[in-house]
């Protein structure tokens, strides 16, 4: 494979060394208890007496999630697991004490064995500590169980939605309940689905960790190359946006006059082009279902090595969140003004 | 190949109305005259009266650039090419009117033939219409030919950093001969080499549009998959780096203390993980050479489609270029908040 390594057992320490030195005006990297624990990265004023600290935490072969949503009205601290793997219980730990300024702790994760495995056990820990953390499961991949099975359901680039929501809320002085509420509103009503061109490949492995046949796509492919619903000829831009909107739009459902936040993210090698090509057929399916789209995201914001294909996300949005998704946010994978 | 398209010759209307469309806040689209200039795009309030207008251009393919960096702070138009071709004169005078705010125009575009012989077009008909028009041409490739016969060389991703200087520049009032000159110094000061480790494929090829073998890598690439300085084996992240700042800081030359701006950006298919991981090879260098990094920028800033790869660009800063590098700036490829 034509890789950009050292060695594949030194990836993740040289990915967040990299990380921190590009990224220093933003962020800095909390040392940890434990040899174990690989690492925490925390926003360079974190914790803010007072504020509500938002953690995530989750894999590593996402980027820019999820240490990329760490930083200025998004997310206080993100633990790193390695690739594709839960972050350690005590690495959640680190982040919650990490971000922690006596206001408690809203931790923002995905819906996956071992996080939440490791998750419940920080939050155990933190509690003997004095630190009140809860919690939000991120479950928004339309594909990854029927919607009557929403507990089954993985977390994709949703939680990206769920961050900028809740990272706002906090800015904004709610307290940890209010967060909590406003995470939980957000990623109940954001609906993601994934489509698969290509498989990824680990860093040091000779071959992919899957298949895709060439002339195929896999339609709801989960972000660790996780079996979709459907392998079918692979169609073209408009035909992959009809599958994309068609699976997303009835789990609301959506309804004419909705306003929704879109976002599009390639899956780590596709290239920008294409996601603007892929976009322009999505929004089209969207006004002509009368949607009103309120705004929308098009780049890599949730990938998965080098795979390539896109996440479609789509959010059903009411005052306040349109108001928390409006607030300037400044991190390495997300970075807006206030509408002016 | 597995792509996301409609037709290759449709994909530049489709990715630019996508672009529009997701970037409405930002940018609008410029009506040609003619059926022959593939478009225009323009920052969404330009011109600004009084305001230098920043213009570029460029083949497509380049995602973000050109059209990225159109916004707040940088470029005021782009004008938009074919896959890897010059955008036509027409596109560029379009671009011109677009920008002009009646006090001139700064073109900051790369030295490619087509580009050179369609500006100078271009500027002639602007001049026609009374519109003024300055060029600087970036030529930051430094393996693209000897530093003697600088006229020869490239431009590749330097040509953002020369954006964001002059695009400062005129936004905090600068006049047009003050624009051209920050615009010139940034790239005088700025050096950079791109290495391959995959070819790219234009949209609608079956096959890749040259060959890099597997195991191996190409030294001095250019954005088109020009030929490069050397084809060796490929090395791990801390080989490459070497190579990168070996090739890089004798061209200036760079010295102890020399304040510098990086930017590492990806070809378009390299995951950001390995990105991050080649940064910290190359921070360690530059550190090693004291050299003080005043900002860092690692991203897919200038792609080829989907090639595997990075760049690295180094430009020596002064007062003057900190202060226009460090101003806040919104567009879609690009996004920063002032220092604070």
């Amino acid at each position: 494979m034509q890789r950009i390594l050292n060695t594949p057992e030194t990836v993740i320490e040289d990915m967040l060394d990299g990380f921190v030195k590009a990224n220093g005006h933003l962020v800095k990297r909390v040392t940890c208890d434990s040899a174990n624990s690989r690492g925490v990265i925390a926003a360079k004023d974190a914790p803010v007496p007072g504020k509500v600290g938002i953690v995530t935490g989750g894999g590593s072969g996402h980027k820019p999630a999820f240490i990329g949503y760490v930083g200025k009205n998004m997310c206080d601290a993100a633990a790193v697991g390695e690739i594709f793997s839960s972050p350690t219980a005590l690495a959640f730990l680190e982040a919650f004490r990490a971000a922690d300024g006596g206001a408690g702790v809203a931790c923002l994760y995905g819906n996956y064995s071992g996080d939440n495995m490791n998750v419940k056990m920080a939050v155990k820990a933190a509690k003997r500590e004095g630190i009140q953390v809860k919690t939000v499961i991120a479950n928004d991949d339309v594909a990854s169980a029927p919607k009557d099975q929403s507990e089954k359901r993985r977390g994709v680039a949703g939680e990206i939605l769920m961050w900028k929501c809740a990272g706002a809320k906090a800015a904004l002085g709610g307290n940890l309940d209010e967060v909590i509420q406003a995470a939980d509103k957000a990623i109940r009503h954001t609906h993601s689905i994934g489509i698969g061109l290509t498989p990824c490949t680990l860093p040091g492995s000779a071959h992919p960790n899957f298949t895709i046949q060439e002339g195929t796509m896999e339609v709801g492919i989960g972000h660790h190359g996780e079996p979709g619903i459907e392998v079918c000829p692979l169609e073209n831009a408009a035909g992959i946006a009809r599958r994309m909107v068609g699976a997303v739009l009835p789990d609301e459902p959506f309804r004419k006059g909705d306003q929704v936040v879109v976002l599009l993210s390639g899956l780590g090698a596709t290239p920008m082009l294409e996601l603007y090509v892929l976009y322009n057929e999505i929004e089209k399916l969207l006004m002509g279902e009368g949607l009103l789209i309120h705004r929308s995201y098009v780049g890599n914001y949730f990938t998965s090595l080098d795979m390539m294909g896109a996440t479609l996300t789509v959010m059903k949005t009411d005052e306040e969140l349109r108001a928390l998704i409006d607030l300037d946010a400044e991190c390495a994978g997300f970075s807006q003004s206030s509408p002016t």
